[in-house]
């Protein structure tokens, strides 16, 4: 057996030590005789699982009390309609900011439930930059401001978290970006995040929402939709999606234990994104257009001087073990996602094969 | 390591040589270098482990080519949604059997969306045997007729498809008998199931939809819950739960390749379940109320003469290593479930259990 570096933009890496254990316990979880898999999600054992991993979760993003952490299905995509018929029930303007592809789609899903109005856009600057505070100019009747704080396929982050007055609601989609350092979880209404960029496998959704939000759903909202049913079955209504919130558990503790907080990811991930923009910057043969302020430490999109040899680079990157270095179907060209289970050797292997390549094709 | 015997109704028992290939691939599958779960839902990998999936339970069910397999999220308790907002978009009354918990919430939720009629019931005989064909009775402008083909909590099973007219879909619940056996899927317009019982983990939710009815959605009805959209997009208009998708694939060959397709996989569950009810039967310690034709081979109920013994029955189960025989919570009293990867070794010690624990406290 031979692991690889794994760049792909999500589903993503994951920690070798959470697979190992996952691996080691799948038959026979501590001892019980049986894998969290075939568990009832009401036994003694299974909630012992949930509870531990919502409370290292709480632990790591310093959660305050007076947050519902929801362990949800349905990614991201489901949010963008789970939110205008949570928070819309009251009437009001749905406000979003547009930096990309995912807050775009954001929009088009919350045009269907409420009216919205563009409160700022990155448009002008061809996505390329985030809004200034100044720039984002609300509606009178905002019932929410949404924004993406990292764009993963744009490889565009927000340096800043969006002031509000504190009875508007912020929302952040923070699917890939989430748990990559400290936030001021007090500073949002709602963060949602799909699970398989930082958090664990595809199919499963964290919601962390302010609880004064939870009674604010439309009419029409689907019972599996509602937060505050999510909430008040401690988010097993029906049955979860119990070994992916296991898994989840598992990468909280070695955040927490392991890696030692998101202080020190938050560094890792620094030095590694540092390291690899560097490497862009200083050879001519690269380029990555996004402004740096807001170069997004996660996703790092790039282009060959040479476009004719992108095909090359990814093949040969390939046979260098260097796995899904290609860019989002929808842009082309290349990306590198360098989520927390990216280790600092892959950069470093990364970085080395684009400095041969440059030397060997520039 | 010893596994035990496992009787839950859900998340439930999977095949041992399932877990075992699931945690031999777990950090590496098939020397690709990367677990299942850290693959782009999007790549050649995990594209192959998708379609060989879909085309084995095809092969198992024998789906007519007229149908769409959508590997969907959220559960049964989603698709009690689902099914008004995408079977009425033309208006119509939603048709419902009732014959136990299962079905109530269907038609709680149904109602929501779409005008309910009750077209049979079997809430006069206690839940003890479901409706025959001519107690049926449908509403004149039925959009649907839905039916809970094996009710988990009760115990209850249909042993006969309803008949209906061609031109109204037939919608099933079989969350807790699909691939039990075979089935005539072109009897059927819908037929859903959560994985957690006969399919795989929690968090995946197939739906087998005749493909002319991919296009009766109400307006309202959220992207994320419009099997069109998942249709078109193979079930990936987002990112799937990749993980369960593959663990699905891993038992659909396992009924293929190892147990040898479904004909071979009913007679091994009514082998089963015919054990356990002969125990129930022939001791009066045990009772089950179930109408005979009727008889769960899924899920058995079952009572104690002497109910205040039953704290002793599971504790003194459990330490002979027989797992999760308590009943479901709004019921009480006992509940062995059979599923397909229960073995016959798991009933045969249960029954002797069964008989020894009567002859002690009988």
């Amino acid at each position: 057996m031979s692991r690889l570096f794994n760049f792909c933009a999500g589903p993503a890496a994951l920690p070798q030590t959470v697979l190992e254990r996952a691996r080691d316990e799948m038959l026979d979880w501590q001892g019980r005789g049986l894998s969290v898999m075939e568990m009832s999600h009401r036994s003694e054992a299974f909630i012992s699982i949930a509870e531990q991993a919502e409370a290292d979760l709480r632990s790591l993003l310093a959660i305050p009390d007076h947050y519902k952490v929801l362990f949800m299905q349905g990614g991201a995509s489901s949010q963008f309609a789970m939110l205008p018929l949570n928070l819309g029930g009251q009437g009001g303007t749905a406000n979003y900011i547009y930096t990309g592809i995912w807050g775009q789609k954001a929009i088009q899903e919350g045009q269907r439930y409420l009216p919205t109005h563009l409160a700022a856009s990155s448009e002008a600057n061809g996505l390329t930059r985030v809004p200034t505070p100044s720039e984002i100019q609300l509606s009178t009747d905002a019932a929410y401001l949404h924004y993406t704080s990292n764009e993963t396929i744009g490889g565009l982050q927000f340096d800043y978290i969006p002031e509000v007055s504190d009875d508007l609601p912020l929302v952040c989609d923070m699917s890939s970006d989430i748990l990559s350092g400290p936030i001021d979880v007090s500073r949002f209404g709602v963060i949602y995040a799909g699970a398989q960029k930082n958090i664990g496998p595809a199919g499963l959704t964290l919601v962390i929402i302010r609880e004064d939000l939870l009674d604010r759903a439309q009419a029409q909202t689907p019972t599996m939709f509602q937060y505050r049913v999510c909430a008040d079955h401690a988010s097993m209504y029906n049955t979860p999606p119990t070994f992916a919130w296991y898994l989840a558990g598992l990468v909280f503790d070695w955040l927490k234990n392991e890696v030692g907080g998101l202080e020190a990811m938050a560094q890792i991930n620094q030095r590694k994104a540092a390291r690899l923009y560097h490497t862009i910057d200083t050879l001519d043969f690269y380029s990555n257009p996004i402004a740096k302020p807001n170069r997004s430490q996660m996703n790092v999109p790039f282009r060959l001087a040479d476009a004719s040899l992108e095909k090359t680079f990814l093949k040969e990157a390939e046979a260098a073990g260097l796995l899904n270095l290609a860019g989002h179907r929808s842009v082309g060209g290349m990306r590198a996602s360098l989520y927390n289970a990216v280790p600092e050797a892959a950069v470093d292997a990364l970085t080395a094969f684009m400095t041969d390549f440059a030397h060997k094709w520039g």
